[in-house]
């Protein structure tokens, strides 16, 4: 499927800082002779024929297409009635894994060392369901929508990841004790996929516990898998231990292609000021270069952007520094360069 | 209502390490002439006329009649159908409001200084509703339910609380991005809230960022309030910063009474050989001598506990020492004679 031609990627830009990051990212793909070929999309919502506000026909199609994008940092457009861009995206193509390695990073201490987990979180159910309703005046419920297929895969998921990145454990992280039925189902779907992958060991964990230990000792986790609103928590939990979503890559799975983003806001305060950080959207090109398997390239880019913050000659602002997001940028590549 | 005359008190020693612990508790209050006796109740799950196991009728009575009760851990009974018995004791009494405060202890360092932060969990619906269907094989819901009356009485209580606590900030922690309807409704209440109680800050977060700047700089924070599962994970969070589940006190606040308990577990493995830490059922111990507004009483005991602490020559197991649980709790007895 992923051939070493010359493939195209759809690239959001997004909003905000988007536009120089992504910039950032594709000087840095073309120092490192990436075989891609850019095909950009607005994303802004249009109205449907249905008088609905969705995605453009135009960009739908290019992901579909091309099976893989790259997303920088989308506004919730204001208005009642408009969800998350950031969620229908997920939604509309399915992408039913959200996949996010938190390590610590050499030159950017936090209180924590060594950090190496990866959150990977349902992506498209669960608390998300966005299936509401007030029963009366007063009193409202949320559905959290557990199913089979989407539990399996994910936990399926989830196994592959462990073994395909050389790592040794899964933990099914829940609240079964609680959500019997839901969660329950969510758990049993990981303990069939443990079953059916003996060689990568298996855990079950309480959420509150998770949270415990990872603030006393994140070493004891590697790889974890849990539905759609423990991700959301435990991700950003994992990415503060490291230093923020600045630093921390994401990547959405799915079964007809994947969208890698950076999950950082928009920071319109600094937008179009050369300040902004591109560190999260790039680590998320790299990890889609994995996914490409184009592994050399990926290891070369990663290569300079570790070192670049490492070196510690060229912080963005975030990082306490104040080189511009082209002068890291152009560090990077001078590495990239220095390098083939 | 809180008089000093001498008032009855539940006690609810728990299973494991819970009669322990509870002893120690017992002694040190005896040694401080603390002005209440204890009234120890049974909650061993009984079957009742209708055949489903429950709590003993004449430990709902108890509590009931006294108002104020004190918990170690209890052990979940094994075997299907059967709820927590914590949780049960809260929905029981409608302790609608658990208190978790986390401050650093000298003498006990971990990788924070300072933290001083206060969860205010809503405590009776939310995702515990237990209300949950399986709608087709393979198809499950569980169901949020956010009520008006429970969500304003839990905010009022966090804004009273911050002010009776000389406390300056309340945050209510959320995902009304996502659950609209359930946490906008929650959230609402907390505006209104926070409107007839201008002296007190409020601000609004959303639960993943709370999360990721609580592990960075736990300082930022103060009172928080949230729906029921947003606090069983940020307590527990909060409690990892500070040392753990050992270490910190819980009191479930209701109308018609509340109970004060300790959180960890059970501890099996250790019960009854005198090595179990008493510090959190305690702490708790203390709060609810504060509830009963036996001020004098509360500042005494936590000091002496402090202090024990803080010097170090009395440490339990779980902190790395070797001093059994009856040498730290006669240390504190020491020290409260000598304040006397
Ligand atoms: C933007 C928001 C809707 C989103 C979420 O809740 O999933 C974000 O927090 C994330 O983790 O990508
Ligand atoms: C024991 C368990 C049911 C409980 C909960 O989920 O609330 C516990 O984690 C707590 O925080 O008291």
């Amino acid at each position: 499927q992923f051939s070493s031609d010359v493939r195209t990627v759809t690239l959001i830009p997004g909003d905000g800082i988007g536009p120089e990051i992504s910039a950032a990212v594709q000087q840095i793909f073309t120092t490192a002779n990436v075989p891609i070929t850019w095909e950009e999309v607005d994303v802004t919502p249009v109205k449907g024929p249905d008088g609905k506000f969705g995605i453009p026909p135009a960009a739908i199609e290019s992901v579909n297409r091309n099976g893989i994008g790259l997303k920088g940092p989308l506004m919730t457009p204001v208005g009642k009635g408009h969800r998350s861009l950031n969620l229908a995206i997920r939604k509309e193509f399915s992408l039913y894994a959200n996949v996010r390695p938190c390590r610590s990073m050499e030159g950017y201490e936090t209180l924590y060392k060594d950090v190496d987990v990866v959150t990977i979180r349902e992506n498209t159910e669960g608390e998300y369901s966005g299936i509401e309703h007030e029963i009366v005046d007063g009193v409202v419920q949320s559905i959290k929508l557990i199913t089979e297929p989407a539990s399996r895969r994910v936990a399926e998921y989830a196994f592959q990841y462990a073994r395909n990145n050389g790592r040794s454990k899964v933990t099914a992280v829940h609240k079964a004790n609680i959500m019997r039925m839901s969660d329950g189902l969510f758990l049993r779907c990981c303990r069939e996929a443990a079953e059916k992958n003996p060689d990568i060991r298996f855990e079950e964990k309480y959420l509150d516990t998770v949270c415990l230990n990872m603030v006393q000792d994140p070493s004891q986790y590697d790889v974890l898998v849990m539905p759609n609103l423990y991700g959301d928590i435990l991700s950003d939990l994992c990415a503060g231990l490291v230093g923020g979503l600045g630093l921390t890559p994401s990547g959405n799975i799915g079964e007809g292609g994947a969208v890698f983003e950076s999950v950082h806001g928009t920071a319109p305060d600094i937008a179009g000021q050369d300040k902004a950080n591109p560190t999260a959207l790039l680590l998320s090109a790299v990890m889609m270069l994995r996914f490409m398997e184009l592994h050399n390239h990926a290891a070369v880019i990663e290569k300079a952007c570790f070192e670049t913050i490492k070196e510690g000659n060229f912080r963005t602002a975030d990082l306490g520094g104040s080189a511009k997001c082209s002068e890291f940028t152009g560090e990077i590549c001078r590495k990239i360069e220095e390098m083939s």
